[in-house]
């Protein structure tokens, strides 16, 4: 359980044989984008790889994918990108949670339960830490690793909005594109941030017009039940990007999404306006995640859940 | 009616005096940046200068007006900054518009109108071009100026989201960035992307509830009349953000949002989703603007502006 840098990180990547990478439920940008790209990479130098995740990976990301098809081996090592929790690991969890040799992270939340940790909070994105490393190892980039890594980087910083962005992350995507003119910048962002499906431009209607606001206007919510998503014809993965939508009231220091599971339970996601550290409440609730963009899973009745979801943010705020 | 260069922009601006710069109605984060940057920058070299917009400066830029008031003087030059074309003065096209001395502008459609012209169409926003001429000359960069040309850099990129971001944008940002660390740049994209009014949800709702589809769902419309304005108690520049909505649903290929203006006619905004010139349609409907992101204005009832703008895009999909 040792935190290491690029120095030996690069030394494991050069060592290592056969491996599996492992990448969070729920797939977002960056960690399909940290996922593929260390598959592309560990091919370059002669290995065999392949990305794990226990849930399909939304279509959406199909074209960051390596072209060289799967194959099929048993793993001598595991690496894990951008998972903070074992527990993240969803369905693999069991399988391969005690047994990671290396995780490459940015979550300041997490649990260093691997063998050994590239951990760089400071880091907009996973993606961000292995551009640099990438560089450090004097990988040769492709269009296909370029996208994935500008792919990351962008969708953490939600385009590079959120406070999280930091100038290496601007420096390396100015490179990406100087280096690579020929990718569809634009048109990446337009695919990740703006088109949605009809079904998805209805719910969101039906969101915006479902928000309801709680300890004087500083908090909003949204909760998407199971039936909502059956009566938009909305799948799980389409309410990813809603998350900041209740965070768009003035006044509102935090949003929350409470996302009922076709298995049960709540995915809650709180996304902080400014000053209210949304990570430790998350924390407090069993979850974790970024200071400004966190999580966490209860069980029980919606109503309880949003009260236990509420005081820990009652709390939040008054600690602000 | 001259194209220059940094050199003799910046030779022009240390030997003018008592400057009038003018920026272009309905304001947006890139010519109020340019014109209260340019404003601190004369200012520093000694000059009198003041910012002129036909329509008041919307709050939500207030922090990025220079501190030391206005002052009260009769114009020796006049500038104009991010102007493509001098009716984009509105009422102060009679008396200056002939007048301009200096124009720095990043649009292609630029009508070079002035005595001296410093255009980079190539820049993604005219903030972009006057950060590289401030480091041209030397000037001392504040959190004042710093914050002016990151908001013009991060609204005419749709916050580096858009095609038209270079990756001197990137590079740009970054140096401001690691230059101004005080700045909460997070905050100001918050304000510049996220944060609505109430009236402004309830309008983006009613928005995307009246979006109509035409040409085979390629192209979206979005009309907002003075009565919608009236009922939802917005205000125009509310709408100025709303202009991408029509082109997030799948298969749009233009979007296009038509304003009823309070004094008659339609202010429309077309977007290009993606291989469709907008700039060359609005052109022809005597208007202008970027490839992907352009505009014009017409008068006439609505039904017959909708279907001389409908047909200008037609032919636009034809070309692409």
């Amino acid at each position: 359980m040792q935190r290491i840098e690029f120095e030996q990180t690069a030394a494991f990547l050069h060592e290592c044989e056969d491996a599996y990478i492992l990448i969070h439920q729920s797939p977002d940008g960056d960690c399909v984008g940290s996922g593929y790209s260390l598959q592309a990479v560990l091919r370059q130098l002669g290995k065999r790889a392949k990305v794990l995740c226990a849930d399909p990976i939304p279509e959406r990301f199909a074209f960051l994918r390596p072209e060289v098809p799967e194959e099929d081996f048993e793993p001598k090592c595991v690496i894990s990108v951008d998972v903070a929790d074992p527990k993240l690991m969803g369905s693999y969890r069991e399988m391969y949670g005690e047994r990671v040799d290396l995780c490459i992270d940015h979550h300041v939340s997490n649990l260093l339960y691997a063998e050994r940790t590239l951990l760089h909070a400071g880091a907009a994105a996973a993606c961000e830490i292995l551009c640099g490393l990438y560089r450090y190892m004097g990988v040769r980039f492709t269009e296909q690793i370029a996208s994935c890594l500008y792919t990351g980087m962008a969708t953490d910083t939600g385009c590079f909005k959120f406070d999280n962005t930091t100038p290496e992350t601007h420096v390396y995507c100015a490179e990406l594109m100087r280096e690579f003119p020929g990718i569809r910048y634009g048109m990446i962002n337009r695919n990740m941030f703006d088109v949605k499906s009809p079904s998805r431009l209805r719910a969101e209607m039906l969101m915006l017009s479902r928000m309801e606001y709680f300890l004087d206007g500083k908090c909003a919510m949204i909760c998407v039940s199971q039936s909502l998503l059956a009566e938009t014809g909305m799948d799980e993965s389409d309410t990813e990007g809603m998350t900041n939508l209740p965070t768009q009231p003035e006044g509102v220091e935090v949003g929350v999404t409470l996302r009922e599971k076709a298995t049960g339970g709540y995915k809650i996601s709180l996304r902080s306006a400014d000053r209210v550290n949304v990570s430790s409440i998350c924390q407090e609730l069993g979850g974790g995640g970024h200071v400004k963009a966190a999580g966490c899973f209860l069980q029980g009745e919606l109503e309880e859940v949003k009260a236990r979801v509420l005081a820990a943010i009652e709390k939040g705020l008054a600690q602000a």
